[in-house]
């Protein structure tokens, strides 16, 4: 397809009629429109600012779930590991590996998940240069993997806010395709109560910017009720708005294309 | 005209014969686009980061030049002011009187420009948030001037870079028609020779994310041989780039519209 | 002296009574302290986020006020000026004239001020880097005055934070004498009120590690009722916490000397 | 004591001739100046930029050299971690466990550093406020340990710069004792070569207005030979500078604790 393609799902795995409830929606609206689409969901959250924020349903529980999802759609998946150990075990069940922004600078963790064989899915640290992500991009294919991608995740702008430098992306793709995360980038890390904010209203003027920039992909996490997902529902997209979201996105994609 | 609108010239006017022919070359391209035009030059450059810039053919030499151009080719000009006294003197020759971005907090300054009945384009501070440009455009409406734009040219980032906040884009549009300034936000400014350096290389990817984030207007400099140009040549755009752009740009226009 | 040198009083000139009840505090103080010092006052407040914040109770008065600060307590007095007329102007009623740091890339300015041969304290701008502020120095010398001095009052950081960085003490030094502008540097900017905050109870600690970095002089805005002030209330330090921050800052001093 | 901690040895344990010699001299140093003193060598280093960085000599045998350090000149140690499965090893070699900057978000690994029972020192993420480590401090007491400490190594500047906030210290001294990481705060991350840069000649000043600030500890990287240390080269201190730092320190440190 000559469209982008789409890393979307629930921010976390919370049980298995979610996953698939969600998965079955964003399946149908992608077939439509020709996205090609990877199905993210988190097995296990192992950054939260907090103690008591949640962390997951049981590692094998949701690595199973994602599997389910993938062979009841035959759709690939993602999901995003915190250990060297998790690679192996995860490498089982999904077809892309992601690494976490706050992870990326972690070489063994890089390495163990190229040396899979999966896709790995590096995301750009709130900290680091468009240019940097040169060197986590050379780890995985020092490793013998020539499947990395690169997903922006924007930047750390002061304490309590973040911005995606658009700049960024045609400077990465000269390492690997690139990947907008249209909701993480909302984020409003440090907030006082412990708990991230997000601007969900902007989702849509984050990912038009995005096509237009040229990103091969979009990531974007989205929910039936996103005021009552676990975690990150404060930047999720309602379900109920994806498609309209979409059909726009593809329309811009084809102007794009055509430049 | 539903397409976005250009506020575009020579960083500084030179001279009569170099803004007659920019504003030649502008004018064709933006008739057949449809692109409503305002012809950009600056009278004086009162900020350069050291002495022995250049400033300036002379004040009233450099304003007749814009009358001229205005009276050629009946195109609106723009010119930036940068004292109280400027405001009345540069209001006789130009429609559009801009305020510098590190000016922009003057209150003084921006009063005695919207007193003048011209349009006031206000450049967001480098140093201000989106939200914050909403006190900028009262202090004009409080003056009895209804037509204030804001031009945003990117936000400081660390030291010596600058990033686009494309959040920003409609969160201002709620204050005033906002147009983005796609040469001087690609500047890098605190540079070790006091001469600020550039990437005109990402001017397309700039203006492409800005029409696909709902700007009403394009603000972008260009000269016929920018690396010779008397100031910012490190990142004007090559006229003869113009007209490739802006065609692409009208059609990304289009389908925005459509959407 | 070997102590440091100090600017201080209020952040705009309210009237005759108040300029010289915290005049006589300060110098009281400052007397004992052997601390060299000027009596800090605006005699117009020009760059306020809003038209309806206090701008000041009419130049000639303020200036008027200043001279007469200077002439019943033998001190020298500072005042910012905003345009190129009011250079002179201010030149006559004071002994050192500032260029508030979102002016000090206007080179007219800063020019106008070097001119009039009295000593020139240049802020730095809260967009510019410690090595940029060569620049503005050499504009000063450059017009063949040899008195400037640099105030640090922090950088952006962040749409509505700043931060002092240290590292560029020892860099400014190299240029001129540096000063630690320690309650503007506790602003936070860009509030969604359109007044700043501020951190007040932070000032011990900024001007200790302004001392420790090795300043050469401080700056501090004090009022007997900051609350209350016309401006800035938000980060002004109360009067009657003068007396014993000075006193620790001088045994601070005393120690750095002798190291 | 009443005089400030010091954590301090070189980056990385490259062999045990090194270490001794290191630790011997600074034993003697601090033994003079009564400064608390906790011998610092990373066994691993595992977030290196490129995957030829040198990572290290074998974790165990680097452990054991930390232990010898320890039972040696009767000093306790201590060693970053980057997973779960290294706490329990590490804490049966040092006294003090650390938890890098970029991992100090992975609830995990803090959890299972506390469950040791060993002091526990939270590097501040560089892309965390000295707000939000009241978090990161309340999942170590909350895994039933009171043995915290902060250390803040400064934050995120733009891309390719870091700036430490003095105005955390005092903020983080709320929830912990705190820590000055004077020499990795004066990094310079990002740059082009992959390799971090450094400004070592900035490291009195900022070790000066760290106490100043009120620190309760100082970190600092040392080498005989910086130069050629096979990490972190660029920003460590040299050996030789030690004494006469900390002695200049610790007549600082006694005046400020006299305030």
């Amino acid at each position: 397809s000559s469209n982008f393609f789409l890393l979307s799902g629930p921010c976390a795995i919370e049980g298995e009629t979610m996953a698939l409830q969600i998965a079955e929606r964003i399946v149908k609206i992608t077939e439509d429109l020709k996205i090609p689409y990877i199905f993210k969901g988190s097995f296990k959250k192992a950054n939260r600012s907090r103690v008591d924020s949640f962390t997951g349903i049981g590692d094998e529980k949701a690595l199973k779930i994602l599997r389910k999802v993938s062979e009841t759609f035959d759709v690939p998946t993602v999901t995003d590991i915190h250990e060297v150990s998790d690679a192996e075990k995860a490498a089982e069940y999904v077809e892309v590996l992601q690494i976490p922004a706050f992870l990326v600078r972690q070489t063994d963790l890089v390495v163990a998940a190229a040396k899979t064989g999966r896709v790995v899915n590096l995301k750009k640290g709130q900290f680091m240069s468009p240019e940097s992500m040169k060197h986590a991009v050379r780890k995985v294919t020092d490793s013998g993997n020539e499947q990395a991608i690169i997903t922006d995740r924007g930047t750390m702008f002061g304490y309590q806010d973040m911005v995606v430098d658009f700049r960024g992306i045609p400077t990465m793709k000269q390492y690997a395709p690139v990947v907008l995360d249209v909701t993480h980038s909302l984020q409003q890390p440090n907030q006082a109560s412990g708990v991230t904010g997000g601007r969900p209203e902007l989702i849509s003027t984050m990912a038009r910017a995005g096509i237009a920039a040229g990103v091969d992909g979009l990531f974007m996490e989205t929910h039936f009720d996103p005021a009552n997902a676990k975690s990150d529902g404060a930047n999720m997209l309602h379900l109920d708005l994806l498609e309209k979201l979409l059909t726009q996105l593809t329309a811009l994609r084809t102007t794009i294309n055509s430049l």
